[in-house]
């Protein structure tokens, strides 16, 4: 995902998750009716474009020059690293959606990211959480927003609506990772792996969830991007920038589970990085909503020492915020 | 603690708590043995002084110009609103406890504050958290710095450092409140109470933890500060801004308790505030620090409905930041 005379990359993605709800069942009433066409004049904004695409019966995935797009009835996620200008988007997203489907109302909105490692190589309102906030304040009432962990270190900046929300189960697990193992990450290079699928099977990728419908990019000279689709809405998406200087990875999925554990374990054994953060959001509904007891008794993690953790509960989402660290020997 | 002219006061105070460790038991390895003189000195740089003293066994307890100060053996509590500059004061506070006593080491240190409501009337630092951590990260390695509640909206920041910290019970309550009811606020005035000692009583603050040594002062046209002194090291410090226009109360203690349900109602009563974020430190000795599990599962509190619940899991510490208001009818 990084050209090599680039000499540096911002890995870590802004992501936008938005719950539309419509007038009615009819196929106008759906994300999934919005031509493609359409969805690439909206990625012009944010300056980026579609590479490859998947779908299932529940939902269209994108695979992007700079990270995914999810496309469901209902709900729309893109995600996107570099210095993608993704908030530039919103407006036109709910645009177009009003123009095409018949919108009832914006259910719910969450806008996340990490802290970048260089702020000021961002574009315009990116360079900065509060002018991002800015904007977003001037599109939605109700809008909240929360920084998790520590704002003079790692963090992780969050918007979302406080609203009564999506009712049905929903739930959203995220593990960033970065100053990663070095010898993992060489195949995710054009060196050591041919192309994407090669590279899914070298790297164990395939075996974190199995079954998914996987869709992968391997980048020249590095940088790998995936999509997964599973039987009944479920997504797995991955994005690594393997470069030392700036390695980075993120694993993203909105599978179930009562406890993440054996699933962070897996992922922290394909990955191995030194430091990461984890998020979990878990609505009323979901089998997930428990899940921060556990971990807010552990101090430590598959081996990495935890160094901060924080619990919220919003309207209809709890979330856990826990950052971790591989001990220094 | 706002004079006739002023058409705005900054009721939210800066709070600064250090811990300190000392080579040995001696007399001079005391807060306590520090001249009155050396105190005046300090609180210049704060740009607030003295107004009155009383003490007990464990501490000497300042009421202030602007709130608090509290010297115990080996703790300095420091509490300032209006537009002083306590942060100012950090790096002299250090200087003349290593010059005056045998400082070991410094424990741990909390900075915390609520938003301002007019932050563009703060002097230097005290503008922007940013600014205020950027100098405290100067003094200190392994500063962490946090916000809790909504960037946007109400929020409460906190500068704590990243240590093993205090090893004996300790915890901390504050209710910080605003939107006061008018009535209520009347009592913290010349017009309706003749002194400190009247609108202590008038007010049922002396019922709130009765057997408290208070020293309290009302100011002139209005606003009340008290210090109350309770056997075992305990404290109780109250703070009033009662004009309409930006009234604000402040209650902070260090009594233990195994939960707050009961202080809170009696607060609550006493200053019936629209909205008002409540926060608990506790350590892992402490009475209190398994108090958060029945603010997590309460959605309303003595009427109020909570907007805002987060819990942090430090090193040393467990905090619970939680943020309410009255309902709408």
């Amino acid at each position: 995902m990084a050209s090599a005379g680039e000499s540096f990359f911002e890995g870590a993605e802004k992501l936008l998750e938005v719950w539309f709800e419509f007038d009615d069942d009819s196929l106008e009433s759906s994300l999934r009716s919005i031509d493609r066409k359409v969805w690439e004049d909206l990625l012009k904004v944010v300056k980026c474009e579609i590479i490859s695409r998947t779908a299932d019966e529940d939902m269209d995935a994108y695979v992007l020059s700079e990270s995914s797009m999810f496309v469901t009835k209902d709900r729309f996620i893109l995600k996107t690293c570099g210095t993608t200008t993704l908030l530039y988007a919103v407006k036109p997203l709910i645009k177009l959606v009003k123009e095409k489907c018949r919108l009832k109302q914006i259910l719910d909105i969450f806008y996340s990211r990490k802290n970048f490692s260089r702020p000021d190589l961002q574009i315009g309102m990116h360079r900065n959480f509060s002018d991002e906030v800015s904007h977003l304040d001037k599109q939605f009432r109700n809008g909240a927003a929360y920084s998790l962990g520590r704002i003079n270190q790692d963090c992780w900046y969050l918007y979302t609506l406080d609203n009564a929300g999506v009712e049905r189960p929903d739930q959203t697990f995220e593990l960033l990772m970065w100053d990663m193992c070095r010898e993992k990450m060489r195949v995710f290079t054009k060196d050591v792996s041919e192309n994407g699928l090669d590279a899914t099977k070298r790297s164990g990728i395939c075996d974190i969830i199995p079954g998914a419908k996987i869709d992968e990019f391997l980048f020249e000279p590095c940088g790998y991007s995936m999509n997964g689709l599973l039987p009944g809405g479920y997504y797995i998406t991955i994005h690594v920038t393997p470069e030392e200087e700036f390695s980075y990875v993120s694993f993203e999925s909105n599978v179930p589970r009562e406890s993440y554990d054996e699933l962070v374990k897996k992922v922290l054994e394909v990955f191995r990085p030194g430091k990461f953060l984890m998020t979990i959001f878990a609505n009323k509904a979901s089998v997930a909503k428990d899940c921060h007891k556990e971990i807010n008794d552990a101090e430590s993690l598959q081996g990495y020492v935890r160094q901060d953790h924080q619990f919220c509960i919003f309207k209809n989402y709890n979330l856990t915020y826990t950052m971790y660290s591989r001990p220094i020997l």
